[in-house]
């Protein structure tokens, strides 16, 4: 990228909103993934304007933007691949509206997740995907990839909430879709589309969202099982007893040995450990679909089964699930953190598979992942330095999502496709799927400059 | 259509899956709108294979094909208004699986939404959207328009419950959308593009839903209210009060007058009626709701609270709201069910300001609605062989439709653009969205073969 350009960029957004010092540019050739690669120049722009008269220069010089959050995608979605320049809405972060008589919040792309739930707590709203980045992470960016949480399988995704948004068009027009109303049919769902889409299609400068009351009563347990068997069929009656858990999480043998190793928590090593909350309006409806879940935990012979009386009961059985990130990022030079998911009835086989997988490839792959919405993450640890171990992950990868499509799961269930899962989009998506995919991408970026090189768009 | 073409078609789907018969071209050049124009034949096919076949050779000889279920459409979106050919799906009727464990069903698309609620009844499981036409509507065309019901405040709409599509496109091709996870963030959402797009992207073919548990205990109540404001003071005080109940129902001074002329329901004649529905697992959380809205209901000087003792007499808080229609369609020659909605705090404003256009324009236009979610129906009553009537239909509905924009709201909630809000359409989309559904639709129909002329989508 020439002066001429980074002097037609600082003209648009000023001095103050434009970087190329090697610092900053090192810091935006990564995201939390694995792959890396430097962009020419990165931008903070405040203004919609700005970000339209940014697209309008790119699409005539032809050169790649990469808009960018808090940069915690997992696969690559924020990695500037081709170059380019990083469009970093991080200083866009404005809460504009809180409205609850019309049920609804407006915001910048900029605002963090967080944020926007400490300014709802007054209210006794909230915004329920509760990713678990969700104290960095902006929303803009989990619109970007419709982040998901362990709330998953009562409250939905990011996508569920969206109602409107304003977006920049590859060539600098300005798209506003949807409706602030609760329901809309009026032309194509176009929300929808942008949700999710990773940055491939649009901007996002402006976001529209549902809000919920939140319930403020929870109750929570956790179970230990033996076996994986035992497990599998206690998730499976959960769904057929007739409640939702506002979260069911499964802790599988190799991630209580890791916690174990470098905690004091000293968790009985089985086969799985499953942690579930309820929530609700009263003690007695929280209590009453809790019931229901340890009675299950029970009767499928659960090793133990704990109740938390008080907050900080609850807090503590939340630890274990909560500390496996953590632990394992110290303890190991690499990690993948995965993201598949599979028909809930299917998470036992799959976390056999994963036990297997290990086994065969001499990795440690701890799991952990959101039982109620058959979403999980096994952690690939590994040395990067060690070029046998980096193969023996690939290959691993290669069979584990195999397996998934097999069992008719999905490549990602919600940390998207960015770079990471490009091999494996032709084992889930049919040719014509694939072609009306880049269709699509054409039709709106024909150009290519927006994060290319993403979701394996490009034939 | 010549022969040599029908020929075609009757080889395609078999003489017993073929008609050009008159009485039948007259039953399929109508729906539950006003709008009317005749088909040149009509097919039931009973495979994606032939519904693939007959759009290839619609893509050929360009002729048009309009899906069509039950011809439930308040908005004209089956009418054949270029002629051409009806797809009625009805006969692929066939519920494929109700999968508990995995937490869905998969259907054709002529399945009845009855017959599916009827289907996952014994399990415990209900699909939420429930919308008015359901004892006939066919999924198919529930996912059409993106169908929602009374249900919409707590439980969302269709579109919140479809996982995965098979979708025939006009050229022919099968496209597979979604996935049968419950989360999955894998490519674009092509899924959310067809539900809503009112047969004219693609048709479908096959659906994967995602299914409730159903909460086993309800609670219902009504309460009478003076003046608009009272009411919409209530209606806004139940949105800060924590709670979101299953229903709220909203019934104007008007549809009460109507109703006391035809039944012996003997309503008190105020300005409005709300009648809400809670629910829960327990007995006990679903009065608790109710406690709070009747609370509500009282300090915002309700003239009369009627809580249900027994189904008996929550069944009678219901015949009110749900005998409007009946009673509306007999003593009319001509109805038009309006659809719209604004953002719930402008509920009373809007009903204040249909009642005032009423008087304005010498009509008579009951109202009924989903306070919950801002979703009104206006229904126009008028004698269509009065073309001074007609002209006063029209132009008030250009008045209300203009207040609706003004007012934040959309053009429809629930019912789809189809034929009825085309002349609306550039009031509520500007330029560039309307540019952006154009382009979308030429993408996957450039000969314009499927459903032409709905939507607006002609520039």
């Amino acid at each position: 990228m020439d002066t001429e350009m980074k002097n037609a960029l600082r003209a648009i957004v000023g001095e103050e909103n434009f970087t190329d010092s090697l610092i900053d540019l090192i810091a935006y050739a990564k995201d939390a993934s694995e792959h890396s690669h430097r962009p020419d120049a990165a931008l903070w722009p405040v203004t919609t304007e700005q970000v339209s008269a940014v697209m309008k220069l790119a699409a005539k010089a032809r050169f790649p933007v990469i808009p960018r959050g808090a940069g915690t995608s997992l696969a690559g979605l924020t990695v500037p691949e081709q170059g380019g320049v990083i469009l970093d809405l991080g200083r866009m972060d404005t809460i504009i509206d809180i409205n609850i008589e019309d049920r609804l919040a407006v915001v910048q792309p900029g605002v963090v997740y967080a944020d926007l739930d400490r300014a709802l707590a007054p209210h006794g709203f909230f915004f329920p995907p509760d990713p678990a980045s969700g104290s960095v992470s902006t929303l803009g960016g989990n619109v970007a990839t419709n982040a998901g949480g362990i709330k998953g399988a009562k409250y939905g995704t990011t996508k569920d909430y969206v109602l409107a948004l304003e977006v920049v068009l590859p060539d600098g027009r300005i798209l506003h879709t949807g409706s602030k109303c609760m329901k809309s049919v009026s032309g194509y769902d176009l929300t929808r589309l942008f949700v999710g889409s990773e940055g491939t299609l649009g901007i996002v400068t402006e976001i529209t969202f549902k809000i919920n009351p939140k319930p403020p009563i929870t109750s929570t347990a956790m179970a230990t099982f033996e076996t994986l068997e035992d497990a599998g069929r206690a998730i499976s009656e959960i769904m057929y007893s007739g409640i939702i858990p506002s979260a069911l999480e499964v802790v599988d043998q190799q991630t209580l040995v890791v916690i174990n190793e470098n905690t004091d928590l000293g968790l009985p090593e089985v086969e799985a450990m499953l942690v579930a909350e309820t929530d609700g309006y009263t003690k007695e409806e929280t209590e009453f679909q809790m019931e229901k879940i340890t009675s299950i935990f029970e009767k499928n012979h659960a090793t133990a089964v704990k109740h938390a009386e008080t907050a900080e009961e609850a807090a503590a059985l939340w630890a274990a699930r909560k500390s496996a990130y953590g632990v394992m990022a110290r303890i190991n030079n690499n990690l993948i953190v995965e993201d598949l998911a599979v028909p809930m009835s299917r998470v036992p086989d799959m976390l056999r598979f994963i036990s297997d997988l290990a086994e065969t490839y001499h990795l440690r792959i701890p799991t952990v992942g959101h039982a109620g919405d058959g979403n999980l993450h096994p952690v690939v640890c590994f040395d990067g330095t060690d070029p046998d171990q980096v193969k023996r992950v690939e290959a691993a990868s290669e069979a584990l999502f195999e397996k998934v499509i097999e069992m008719g799961g999905t490549l990602t269930g919600e940390h998207g496709i960015g770079l990471a899962k490009i091999p494996y989009m032709k084992m889930e998506h049919d040719e014509v799927s694939m072609a009306v995919m880049r269709s699509v991408k054409k039709r709106f970026d024909p150009d290519n400059i927006l994060n290319p090189g993403k979701m394996g768009l490009e034939a």
